[in-house]
């Protein structure tokens, strides 16, 4: 059987821990030929887990020129995604990025072109997408289960992070460096699953950001954003690095009832009639339709980044349907890129935002930017469980 | 013993369910000795059940000189609840007021005030406030077992209302009849507890307000409001009457943990250490706190709209401290006000709010209504168990 021969460039917390399924043979039709890092010690590391058997570049041109990858995957810092993967569309390779995609829109759709012009498989590590839980949402909620929405609530604050995270790596937590924080490092999984399950995009965002308010970090630690929808729906989304424990709740309402997601939990409550039919006709005063409560069973356990790698190499050989396609991860993105751009402006922004000016205002923070990092540990942090 | 001689104005949906409890014998210490409504109709359903033990009274001004009455309970449209307590203070009366306090914070500060000129016993109708969940919660907090607040959160949309609810009544749901919708008659007990139990009120608001979404009304009945605290906390607030079935669940997020009330459960995740000091010490990158998960118990029942009469009647007879001084009314409505001005001038306001100007751009929304009420039944709703 072909092996796919895959590349990392970027092996820092996530990409050595997907060097280590490649070299481990968790994914089959795969196998790791070569890694890319301008940090020795990285690639050392790497290189003796594999014993020797991964080729290793400090240098990125000569990676992508003389390696014979077949593919590639991507786990750079975000700001490099777009280019990394435009230059290996052009070399004819199979590109998986981290996510997020990158750190504004404005990339990432030349991104997407590139990788249409090519005609490549092209993936984005939404491993979130490969739990069952919000792929049966997705499906009951597009099955029209639950009606037409008119309200979605996702507080996602378990995302932990202590001082000593952002110290771990000196690209983090700084504009310049990572170009955002909780919102485009953490939340990107959630961003993209309330418009994957709900099939829906705001389209209009306010937004309320608060930059190192928990953490000694240049970045957002701390947001509100409040948002429309074209069909009148409206939505909240909360996220921060700063609560324990966190909360993992996601509300979605529709005129057939409510969907729950928490605790690895989906419930449905489910009414007997539409809310808008029961409004209409029920002449009582008090009283409201009745419902059931369901619990949905689940079947299956996440695949995780496994699953997504897996699906990306099956994909290249077996033409399998991406479960995450790289293009679908401009979504998450946008809205990603509107609460940033509204909070900055302190007004409520529409969707499609305007890319040159959040561009624009993203180059203000990077070039008015006067934060220095303090005591930077550079450790390669052990991720298994964590993202 | 002395009984204190109640009389009670305005016999709608609320003040026919209190007579109720006067008439039954629910109130220690208290008998029902008059009833006022302009509606005929309403005083016989009433003088009918005292099997005619109740004097019943259509003129304002004769119920208020001529009933003989110690002490009144005012249950008629919000508007009307300043002004009837000033005067009912006047006359040396003890004042047990429906929520909200008012309809704008100007007037309920002169109520404040003869109230306090008066030194006579005045109550607000928070019933919720003897739900013992919400006294253990505010217990908890305020003794420090949470730490310093975070982050507060309550999603209030179990009020569900039907068309045929607003069309109840004439005065409902438009500016000049009753001065707003959901956050002015369902959600003031939220709101309150909100407060009362974090101790905290918001410093400044920014909220979004839907009028007519669900219902043929002119009012609001969907709300999300975004708040922040002196302390940097934040916190959301979200009501609907147009969700079934509906949320209600308040997270409040410490330094010490977590506390959630949801389906009548008090759940405390309660951290080992404080969360600072968590972070400013802690090397391993990835990690948090320890955190054990609790259920507190609940010792108690809610004794609702009965239990505040028999504290507002056990402290005009022996001096019993009020659960919900009518004072603290203004505190609810604030917050309230704040949500409407900041809807209604798309911008953040802060508190206290501008009181005039909150009343300015309510009269131009009296003034500028076009609004016609159709389909009024002026049916009296059974509310037994729904406020």
């Amino acid at each position: 059987m072909t092996l796919i021969k895959v590349g990392i460039i970027g092996i820092g917390n996530m990409g050595s821990s997907h060097a280590k399924l490649l070299i481990d043979g968790k994914i089959e039709g795969a196998t790791l030929k070569a890694i890319c890092d301008p940090n020795q010690e990285q690639l050392n590391v790497i290189s003796r887990y594999s014993s020797g058997n991964v080729q290793t570049y400090l240098d990125e041109e000569a990676f992508l020129n003389e390696s014979g990858i077949d593919a590639i995957l991507i786990s750079t810092p975000h700001y490099d995604h777009p280019n990394l993967a435009i230059k290996a569309f052009s070399k004819g390779m199979h590109v998986l990025i981290e996510k997020p995609a990158g750190v504004y829109t404005k990339d990432v759709a030349e991104m997407n072109k590139a990788a249409k012009e090519s005609g490549k498989v092209y993936s984005i590590m939404y491993n979130q997408r490969t739990n069952p839980i919000y792929q049966k949402l997705r499906s009951l909620i597009q099955s029209g289960e639950l009606g037409e929405i008119k309200r979605t609530n996702w507080i996602i604050t378990d995302w932990y992070r202590s001082q000593s995270y952002y110290d771990s790596s000196e690209w983090r937590a700084i504009w310049q460096g990572e170009g955002g924080g909780v919102l485009l490092n953490q939340a990107p999984h959630q961003l993209d699953l309330w418009q994957w399950t709900t099939g829906l995009m705001p389209k209009r965002v306010h937004a309320f950001c608060h930059n190192g308010k928990y953490h000694d970090i240049e970045v957002e630690d701390d947001i509100t954003a409040y948002v429309e929808y074209e069909n009148g729906a409206t939505g909240v989304f909360i996220t921060s690095t700063g609560e324990a424990p966190g909360t993992n709740r996601f509300e979605i309402v529709g005129d057939r009832g409510k969907m729950v997601v928490e605790n690895n939990k989906l419930s449905f409550y489910r009414l007997t009639q539409s809310e808008r039919e029961f409004n209409a006709t029920y002449k009582g005063g008090f009283g409201s339709p009745e419902c059931w409560t369901i619990d949905i069973p689940i079947n299956g356990n996440s695949t995780d980044h496994q699953g997504i790698i897996q699906n990306w190499i099956d994909s290249i050989l077996k033409g399998t349907p991406l479960l995450a396609p790289g293009e679908e991860g401009i979504k998450g993105l946008e809205i990603s890129n509107a609460i940033y751009l509204s909070s900055w402006l302190n007004e409520p922004v529409e969707l499609p935002i305007d890319a040159d000016l959040f561009y624009e205002k993203l180059q203000e923070k990077i070039n008015q930017s006067t934060f220095q990092k303090k005591n930077v540990t550079k450790m390669t942090l052990d991720v298994s469980g964590t993202h």
